[in-house]
Order: C-alpha cells, then structure tokens, then sequence
C-alpha cells in the first residue's frame, strides 16, 4: 500500500497590512500526517492529538479535503490519515490550513501528480470552507507553494509566490480564545477612502521590500490601519507586546492571521529569541499560558519526510 | 553665468490601481527648460508655449518651487526659467510636475547638487500644491528617480524605486477638460472593505509584476474597481478605448493620473502603435481632437540636455 508522511508547517495569514491575500509558511510548529492510499473507497480519519477534532470525514478538516478529491476522480481508492496536530486550532497559525492543504497535497502525490498547485489548492479551500466558514486560501497557499505568496485572487485561483527574504519570525500563541467568525465580524463593512490608501502603500512597499530583500523598507511597510486596530483589542497585552518587540528590534509585525497568535519579523535569530523570551514574559505576569516559536520563514512549505509503497 | 537645460518627461500616475501611490515616467511628451542661475536674486519665469500660464514666479509652479528653495537656502542668487512645455497643462500626464520637478532638479544641479531627491520632492511638492491644491508626489517622484515609482509616504516622505519593466505605453489625451479638483471630489469618501481588499491584492500583485519583468502578471492586475468606474464617467469613450486595445494585444491600462488622458500598456511597440492609432480613430469619429503619443517607459526621468559655465 503506498503511503506518505508529511511535516506540514503552521502559515502566518494577512502579514499585518496584507488582510486576505498574503500568507507566509514558518518551521515551527508543525503538523504530522501520515496518509496510505486505500484498495477499498473508505476515508478513514485518525487524530493521534488531544484535540478532539471530529474524525468523521464529512465533519474533519483533512477528510472533507479527500472526499472531495475521490468525488471529483470517480475514485475506487480511499484514504487512512494518521494526523499529529502540533499546531493548534483556534492558534491563528493556520492550523485548519495544515491539515486541509496536507490532505490536498499527500492524496495529490500518492495519485502520481495530477493536479496542478492550483487544483491542491481548489480542493484545500474545502477544508477552509469546512473551518471557517470561508473559502479562503492564505494560509493554504503557502502551505503548498512554500515562502510567502499573494493570493491575487481564489476565483479563478491565482497564487503568486513572491521571493523569501532571509529573516526570522517569532511567534506567541496565548491562551485565549478568539473565533475566526467572531474577529471577522467585527471589522467594519466599510473604510474610508483615505485610510484604504495609506493601506495600499504599505502593501505596495512590503511586496516591493520582499521582491527587494529590503528589510528596512519591509520594517517600514508592516502597519495596519485597518484591520489591527479593530482585532488587535480581542488580544490582551497585543499593544504592549508589540511595542517592547520593536524596542528588542523586530523590523515589525502584528496578529498572525485572525489571531490571537502575534508574530514579529527579525534579521537574527538572536533577536528573534530575545522577542520571544519577551513575548512570554508579557504574559505569564498576567497568569496566561503562552507557547512561543522561533523560527525561519519556511521557503519549502509541506516536506515529504517519508514515501513507501 | 551657469546655465542649464532641461528634457522633462510626461508622467503616468496612479497606474489604475495604484491611486495616490504608483506612477511612471515615459519618454514623449515632455517639457523643455532652460535655467539660468543669476547673480542677482531675481527669479524670471518666462513661457514660450502657447498655453498661457501666469509668468509671475508666485503664481508659476516652477516659480514657486524656486521661491521656496532661495527662501530655504536664504540665496542671494537668482534664477531665470524658460519653459518651453509640450505636456498640456490639464492632460492628466504630469504637465504640473514637470515644471515643479524640473525647477527643483535644475536648480540643485545649478547648486552643486546640494539637495537629495528626497529634499527636490519635497521642494517641487510645493508647485503641485499650487496647481491643484494638494501636495502629491506620485508624478513629481518618477520625474524626478525615472522609471516607475512608490510614493509610499509624503510626510515623511519615503519614495520607492521600483523596477523598469522593457514595456511600451500608448498614451491618448483628448481635447476635453477634466480638471483634477472635480475629478476628486467625485469621488466617494468610503468604500466597501471588499472592494479595498480587491484593490490591494491588484497593487500587490502589479508590484509583484514589475519586480519580477512578469507581463502577463502586470496585465492581470491593472484592474481599479474603486476609482475608475467613478472617474471614467468623465471621459468620453473611456470603456471603448479600453475594450479596444486589449483586444489589439495591450497588457492593461486606464486613466492616466486623474485624466482625461487614457494609457495602455504593450510589450512590444508595433502593438501600442495600433493602439494609439485606434484611440485616436475613436475620437476622430466623435470630432474630438486628440493627440497621442507612443514611446517605452521612461528608466532615467529627467535628462540634463546642456549645461554650461
């Protein structure tokens, strides 16, 4: 029976002023998932984590993914999925993304390279469909593409890998709960003229700072004045964090996707720790629990870590 | 005395999405200007044109900008300007800002290159205020730094080169007027988030173009769903012209700056030759006089013609 282990990598969606459309891949964490191509047409769902996700395909992120692939092929086969969840749902950190474009691109290489990353990515979206309620690809994206992508549009799907610059990302993930549905409704329908411009400049600066590797015009880039300042009151201490993280000499940064995970940028790994050692202090003085990762950005996206027949 | 002449480029800003950002120099039309430094501290402001602008220095945008500059640097020199303008004030093609521009570039030169481009910005700012009543750099920055460029800030201000894709522009500017402070106040104070999240991933995804020479990119994204469906009402046979040169092979295109000028993008030049051709045949077929002008986008900006002791 063929059979396929991935490592699939947590993604930071929006990347401050990129609300909807930038995504980047990081190293840590990661998601485990372990997938055998069946004889038999069953999908079969098995989560080795605590986190108590459905297993029933229909209701699970990674089976909706497959049920749709094996729908669309007319397959007689089927899928057993072992999954290791490390990053956890509800993170911001683009945990429903790791399982949906993990099953997209696993069952995509044990069917020998059918589809396109476009078509891993048609499929995937289902899985976020499933998880949010949207059909939305800025985490799965640079999931499959690897590095930081644009997603220019999801109908028809149009992904553009950009560059990967050589810097560190420093993540927090507290321990609260922010709902994707909810830090959506909150934000308003609609912007005023001037602030959508002020906006479009800093997206501007920071695709042309990571086609560029200009960190200092990246640095310049990463403000939000439209969405942060909504979101950013769903996360507790955000503003302080984020402020001792520029003093520590992060280039910038901001909520990770819907939150409420934050990360920031940094040229050296040394900086980015010292940010994270910080981030954690904020908030074990006010008793949160918090997990914090340092990593690269991820130019690679989802590893095959092993392949069998 | 040291004298100093000048070519002076038309500019294409906003670029369809890039509304208050973007812009780009081209090579025809363009301006001709001759500086004198004087001993004396006079500032002479003469037109050889046709199109009747005021003479007197505080009411010349090129006046202005000298103004500015010998009041800053509290000179005892003087300067003597004649303007020789060939981008019709009005054109929606940078005529302003070549004056403004070109006086403050001349000047530094005349100076001893005492100024950096951002301080030349920040001078020849003050001769758009006067012509439209807002201090906006997107066609004052790629006269100045040549090619395409992203104002990403005025105040501060922080402009960004970006890169020259080898690209051909069809230019049309029909003999009709729209004056810049109609063409903004037509416009609407707020706009949907959807539509503002539509426009980024277009300016995101023309940056990413231009950086990496990719046409079909570029193409893609020169889509305004904000300011072009409210401002294009004000030119005739905008949505012909546009229709009609895609459909000839043109990359994208729209309003230049806030019109009535209309430009296309082509990658080769036999393409945006048919276009202009076919722009000026639509206007001609309604009796509107126009001219057109074909050339590539322009890397250098303004060009010192003649310098002398």
């Amino acid at each position: 029976m063929k059979k396929i282990k991935l490592k699939i990598p947590a993604t930071v969606a929006n990347m401050v002023c990129g609300f909807d459309i930038l995504g980047m891949a990081i190293h840590e964490p990661y998601d485990e998932m372990e997938i055998t191509l069946l004889e038999t047409p069953e999908i079969i769902i098995k989560h080795k984590d605590s986190f108590k996700l459905p297993e029933e395909p229909s209701k699970n992120v990674a089976g909706i993914v497959l049920l749709k692939i094996q729908e669309h092929l007319n397959l007689t086969q089927g899928f057993e999925v072992v999954i290791h969840k490390h990053i956890k749902p509800g993170s911001g950190l683009g945990s429903s993304a790791a399982s949906a474009a993990g099953a997209a691109l696993g069952a995509n290489i044990l069917l020998e390279n059918i589809f396109s990353k476009e078509e891993m990515i048609h499929f995937a979206m289902f899985g976020e469909e499933l998880a949010s309620g949207v059909r939305h690809a800025d985490n799965i994206a640079p999931c499959i593409y690897g590095g930081i992508t644009l997603v220019k549009s999801t109908d028809p799907i149009d992904i553009i890998p950009l560059n990967t610059p050589d810097l560190f990302v420093a993540a927090v993930h507290p321990q609260v709960e922010v709902k994707t549905s909810d830090s959506r409704q909150i934000l308003k329908k609609n912007i005023s003229l001037k602030s959508a411009i002020e906006q479009w400049g800093n997206i501007a600066g920071l695709v042309a700072g990571i086609q560029k590797n200009d960190f200092s015009l990246i640095g310049r880039s990463l403000n939000d004045v439209i969405i942060e300042p909504i979101r950013s009151i769903l996360i507790p201490k955000f503003d302080e964090i984020k402020m001792k993280s520029l003093q520590l000499g992060a280039l910038g940064g901001g909520i990770s996707g819907s939150g409420p995970s934050i990360f920031m940028l940094a040229e050296k790994r040394e900086t980015a720790e010292k940010i994270a050692t910080q981030m954690k202090s904020v908030y074990d003085e006010i008793s949160i629990e918090s997990f914090v990762y340092v990593s690269k950005i991820n130019p690679i996206g989802i590893e095959i870590v092993e392949e069998s027949e």
